[in-house]
């Protein structure tokens, strides 16, 4: 077993065909593809709802993206303190937003406290132009430390978020592994609970280079995006193999699957770690997790 | 025959085979696997000297990365007016400068003029503080004419940008048609005549989505490509399908062989163009080569 | 008599006077004082409706922050390519958008042309997400070859402007030039021609550093441009010192007596210039109006 | 006496008078005027060593550009909590750099501590390309809570910064306040105790609007400042309005004397609130120190 990272595993057979299959014959450029064409179709068929997706390779650009979109120079993003796109992106949606500033928050097991949020975006913005603007929630599910945020949860956020006029941005970078946990369908932790885009990831489940942004209710935020995608060199000339992965993720469930089968992996490991050491558990292990800038936040 | 474009037709299948044979085990992430690591190597061989190289996917990324690292965000970077930086990029070298401003200049066939260049270069600075500072010149091999550039033009525009204290940087979405076209070696156009920093594409080649920065020269610009690479969210994790492609097409020189076909290919189409129509010969047709933003500049 | 430059002589006695009459007592910090507050009011009734007035030190902040505000990071500035803000900014612009692109156009004695303003235009954005996006139309009124724009040369210039969706700045680095030499009113070549904003420059008539961002119409920009020069660090703490010199040119029409002069030594200047030299007539000189990029633009 | 701001008081007679002596006659613009090239020799009189000063109107600005400067655009910037940098200048550094973090550490009485910012660093950077890479480490003296750093506490900070190849940079916005506190020379508390660049306020002073960022040993950072003040708009064409505050400041120890008068003034007002509150003691107050972004800190 691979302690590192979902990284390091090969890609499911289901991706290599799904590639094989996608390079037969001419198909138009710059994701105007039939593949990506179809992305909006089937994730809002998965979603329950209309909404716009964004193929592109890694989830560092996909947050950045959505973030950058969501945010002015000028913006605070709101995050817990151990927020991959706080402590593992190298400052990449700092540098797609054109110099936002990220505001790490403490909060128990990885998750996002809403008391706790509420103090700190109404301190944050309080001097106005003097302060960056509050302007974007981002949690991650499943967090970096492996937990879950319930719908309830997640609703809790988004109402205070979007009282003080911020969006709500979800870091799916393990979709999966929150969908199967929770045993909820992807509309209850995400829209239907107010998210406002999420990035989901879908390289640690099993493919080779594929994740989407996905956009709820905000159709005007897509050329923006779209814009960023292309300046931020993310739109691939050749998409097709970049989308036939995600629709073969979708195809019968296999990201599901996928998700159920790294949850069962982890919770043997961590059954292992209680046994044995005096690790704190946690569902799977981010090599980056323990990147917490303020070593005065434990003390 | 496809009239539009490089990038809608199907990969070569050694591309798919070589994917599907680096999908194998477990493999170090982030660009620490072994396909990655041995690129530094196999494109030392090819370009006879040591180089460093970074894996990226797209051309777009690896234009912008390349330039920000040799421009400051005040720097000028000269090119021709026809260069796909400049025109068809959506602003990404800007982006990834930090504000770089592109000067673009006229030229017969797509090609800068060493002459011109010169006198651009010493007219752009020449007040100090308040212009931009001429920092990079950019040339494309083969152009978006189809034109090529011979070594020796090469030697008189990396003269005239060195003595000036400029890098001199090659777009080289289209090397391949250059090589083969030129019937030179690879080092005769790049390194060997004054390149500092070569865009090597291979995407257009044939590849599902890989392209390589190669660096001559100057090791000291890799640390700031890399973080601009991971800034960027063009640091695959899983980079071992890129680093694959790039390999796959040195091996037994396929990217010669495909080179050589797309220039038989063009010349045959540039025959027809000549029999039959007012358009001017070009060796291919970029569907943006026309986007030149000066409409006076042909008056 | 000094030919270089406007801000090489002294300010106007006027100026100091205003200075040291505001240095009376307490008053509210970083644009909050009576006499910032004073502006909106004034400026209103200078220009014959409701406008908004941000004061701020140097022109080049002026211009820059007023087309970041009017321009995403990708948008291109359609300008003249003797315009200031192209040759003389550093890139100020380019800084302050975050990477917009500046298409510098021909046009005879520093003026822009509307019919081939429109082919630009049209031109520069048809590719869509390939090209930088047309966002904005920035003419100089006085130009920097000393020429100026009619009030019916700004109405064909802000009609193509506004058919195609873009927005008509003006640097008015010599406003006052403008003003008094076409005997017009300051409306009559700002909003009523369709200017939607105005950098008002006074600094070179005679204050010590005083400009100003007027907005007509928008008042929906003022948030980010307030945001813009907070974070551009020209929010001044004491910005009184500012807006009483910008009240003290409009005590009495200073300003337009100042251009009146100005005008007047600049016409005796041009005659002994006709008389004795090949130097080509302009009403004033820039020591930087030459610096244009392309050499071959004369060719 | 007023409670809120240095910023709302008027500015010392002696400014006025300064300016009123500089407006007289032409003097080269864009900081060529003899004031300004006064600058360096004065100051380095008063630091006894060789250092570079550049005029710059406001505080913001001259911590922007010193630290854009300092810090790549993937930098961490490591300050206190309550540092105006990170909580008051709505991103400025953020902006400047290209999106540079700043890193919020804990700290008694605004103090940054040695051992607690060594721990930082060393935590901050340890993934490589992943993380932001520590560039800068930067104190504000005094400090946002009125108190100062002695020079062993500086030294100390200095040697953590300098061992781990970071720069030292101390916002200076109330150092008249720091130097007659702890009754040191101005080089005691900043080069000769590690200090590489100092943002130099004087308009808390009671200067109009007067700062400088001085240089030590570092003449190779000249030319980028240089840059990134033009390009911020902060090159004034009139600079010696500033320059010549800044030389009457030094005059028979202008800012040593009001460093006193507000000292002692802050030190009366402290015995009242000690005596009659339960507000916590501190030299002066910032209207902004409260704004530290995490509620949980001081849970």
């Amino acid at each position: 077993m691979n302690f590192k990272s979902d990284n390091e595993a090969p890609a499911h057979p289901a991706m290599i065909e799904a590639i094989t299959q996608a390079n037969e014959g001419y198909a138009a450029a710059y994701s105007e593809d039939s593949w990506s064409r179809d992305l909006d179709g089937r994730f809002s068929e998965l979603f329950e709802t209309d909404c716009r997706v964004l193929p592109i390779a890694t989830g560092t650009a996909v947050n950045s993206i959505a973030i950058a979109e969501l945010s002015p120079p000028w913006g605070a993003v709101m995050c817990h303190q151990l927020a991959h796109i706080h402590t593992s992106e190298n400052g990449a949606p700092e540098f797609y937003s054109g110099g936002a500033k990220l505001v790490p928050l403490p909060g128990e097991n990885g998750l996002l406290e809403a008391d706790r949020l509420a103090r700190a975006i109404d301190a944050a913005g309080r001097h106005g132009v003097h302060n960056v603007k509050p302007s974007v929630v981002s949690i991650t599910q499943a967090t970096e430390c492996g937990t879950v945020y319930s719908p309830a949860a997640i609703s809790a956020i988004a109402a205070i978020t979007h009282e003080r006029g911020l969006h709500l941005h979800m870091d799916g970078a393990r979709f999966a592994n929150a969908v199967t946990s929770l045993g909820c369908t992807p509309a209850e932790i995400t829209w239907k609970a107010g998210v406002d885009v999420l990035s989901f990831g879908l390289t640690k489940s099993g493919a080779l280079g594929a994740e989407a942004i996905v956009v709820f209710n905000h159709p005007e935020w897509i050329e923006g995006m779209e814009r960023r995608r292309k300046r931020g060199g993310h739109l691939l000339s050749k998409m097709r193999y970049v989308s036939t992965q995600l629709l073969a993720m979708l195809d019968a469930d296999l990201w599901l699957e996928l998700g159920r089968q790294a949850n069962a992996r982890a919770a043997e490991l961590a059954r292992g770690i209680e046994n044995s050491s005096n690790v704190s558990m946690a569902i799977y292990f981010d090599p980056f997790v323990a990147n917490n800038f303020d070593p005065g936040a434990g003390d």
